[in-house]
């Protein structure tokens, strides 16, 4: 059984899309339990048109919901123990649930993460992991925004805990780990890049393989399971790829229906396009998981819809049940025992 | 007249794509006349298949060829003053060229173009300059790769040359720029990102309208007529849109190619797929920009084909016929003039 905790009032939809996705996560994995924070004026009358669902739930009411546009500093004053998404997260603390979900806020989602879970022992800063699909399956890139630059030790550390995720997601033993660089031959990349490059040629470790450098248009590609790089860069490259997703689909979108003889050859081909539709979807790979803190944190996109809430359930689902949490701190103390002079509990 | 020089050692393919290329552009501007450095051994039988080229053309014998995989500092060893790449940049300088052309490699290309031409006097980097299709038309987005990392003042300069850029490449009276930023409310932004702009907000020219912070989807969308970043993100930002737009049209090509009603619809449909085909050709927006240097200097991408060289010289025609050198030098004057205490020739 794995129980699943879930923020109800994030997103810009809060329950209408939360407890229709719940409902959909549930059909694909019967062994859920669900434990549900929301307002309840606003989350019982939607939860009573899901019967199973709210069979296999228990609702628990919350004074505060986070909202979209709040800082995150007046989101933890105003919401810290009574809103919906820290208590979401304190059931993970508390060991009542496996994982918890949040479409809200990702400041807020994070400062309360961070204040509630906090950071594994050796770990100075947690990650924002993105699944990231490409044309051989899907990888993995981090850290695409929880915070801006990194030093060549918490790009290793990024690596440790994508590589972890990567099995647990993947179930490959030995994921192939690639740094983004930059490939233009007069300049040899950032000091901190190269640093990590070293730190990582060294590491001798059996939880994954060290591919080298990696450019950006290696993500689509798929050349490594795992693409580290610091949050500025990786939040730049994910928004990247996605309007440029965007701007091809408008371009199609423009090209097919501009002649007849164009429709007539789209309407033909409907079930070629629409299987390249459910390629480019985006909800398909919605959930953020947060690397780093002591439990699992699935951030869902804001305004996605019940599907893709469904979707970063699933995600969340994965990494419970295959021990990401457990995973990552193993990789840590492998790594931190062959290396004791590098900041460590030890050394910290 | 606009004489334009071209570097025909240049690129995966050196004259063999340089002359037809060369051909091309001149059938489109007949008002171009060459200057063609290359190896006589090598160029002279390909160029003799061109006459009307070669009419227009003045063809220098160059010692040396730079390599494709040469350090910028060994090509400077090697091929200063003897190799067609210097030549082919030092007509610029001697005057008896408007802008050199060359697919050679970027970082021996950059290293030259900086030792011969030199920095303009307020110019501490140059930057290299993509135009970048989008849905509204066409923007720049600088810098793409000259340099890792950049301060405030140097976001300025670059945001100064782009907005001068788009005055000869659009043909706008004041290009709209935007700063590259992060919009995750955790984290507000790199300190010299922020800094910049402050600097753009009280740079108070009538060369341009700041718009303030964009971030990775504007790109596609074309929010803005300049973004602004540093080399770092800029490339890896360039590198995944060009990947993911070649993931998606594998994706399509797939699905279109699957089953029998499929290639019927794509047949029948084939118009639009050319006119979408022609939208996402790398090759229509070839031609990188080197920006803060006493001269024009572009960049086609090495692997391209004669169409895409001529594109690169098409670019090369209008900013050199559009006067790009002036502007840039007016606009970094009026700043200066403007804000004197900031580092200028007369801070220098």
């Amino acid at each position: 059984m794995i129980r699943i905790s879930l923020d109800m009032m994030g997103g810009d939809f809060g329950p209408e899309v939360v407890i229709p996705g719940a409902a959909k996560a549930l059909e694909r994995h019967p062994d859920v339990t669900f434990l549900l924070f929301g307002q309840a004026a606003k989350c019982e009358s939607i939860l009573n048109a899901y019967p199973k669902l709210k069979e296999k739930s228990v609702f628990f009411d919350c004074e505060v919901a986070v909202a979209m546009d709040e800082k995150p500093s007046q989101a933890l004053r105003r919401g810290r123990y009574v809103s919906s998404m820290w208590r979401s997260i304190e059931a993970v603390k508390n060991g009542q649930a496996d994982v918890i979900v949040s479409a809200g806020n990702t400041g807020a989602l994070m400062a309360m993460a961070k204040f509630c879970l906090r950071t594994m022992a050796t770990i100075e800063r947690p990650a924002i992991a993105a699944i990231w699909p490409t044309l051989s399956g899907e990888s993995i890139v981090l850290d695409v925004g929880a915070t801006i630059g990194a030093d060549a030790q918490q790009l290793l550390d990024f690596a440790l805990m994508g590589g972890a995720m990567a099995r647990a997601l993947f179930e490959v033993e030995r994921p192939l780990v690639g740094l983004l660089n930059v490939g233009v031959e007069e300049i040899k990349g950032q000091e901190e890049v190269k640093e990590a490059g070293r730190l990582l040629r060294e590491a001798g470790l059996d939880t994954f393989d060290y591919y080298g450098f990696v450019e950006g248009d290696d993500l689509g590609k798929g050349t490594v399971d795992v693409v580290v790089t610091e949050g500025f860069t990786g939040n730049i490259a994910l928004k990247t790829a996605e309007g440029t997703a965007r701007q091809i689909a408008e371009y199609l979108r423009a090209a097919m229906s501009r002649t007849l003889l164009a429709r007539i050859g789209y309407l033909l081909a409907k079930g070629a396009f629409d299987r390249l539709r459910e390629k480019m979807d985006p909800r398909k790979v919605n959930g953020g998981v947060f690397l780093g803190l002591n439990g699992i944190v699935i951030k869902s996109h804001g305004g996605t819809d019940a599907e893709g809430f469904a979707a970063a359930i699933d995600v969340g689902y994965d990494m419970a049940r295959n021990g990401l949490t457990q995973k990552i701190e193993n990789d840590l103390k492998k790594y931190h025992a062959r290396h004791p002079t590098t900041a460590g509990p030890e050394a910290a």
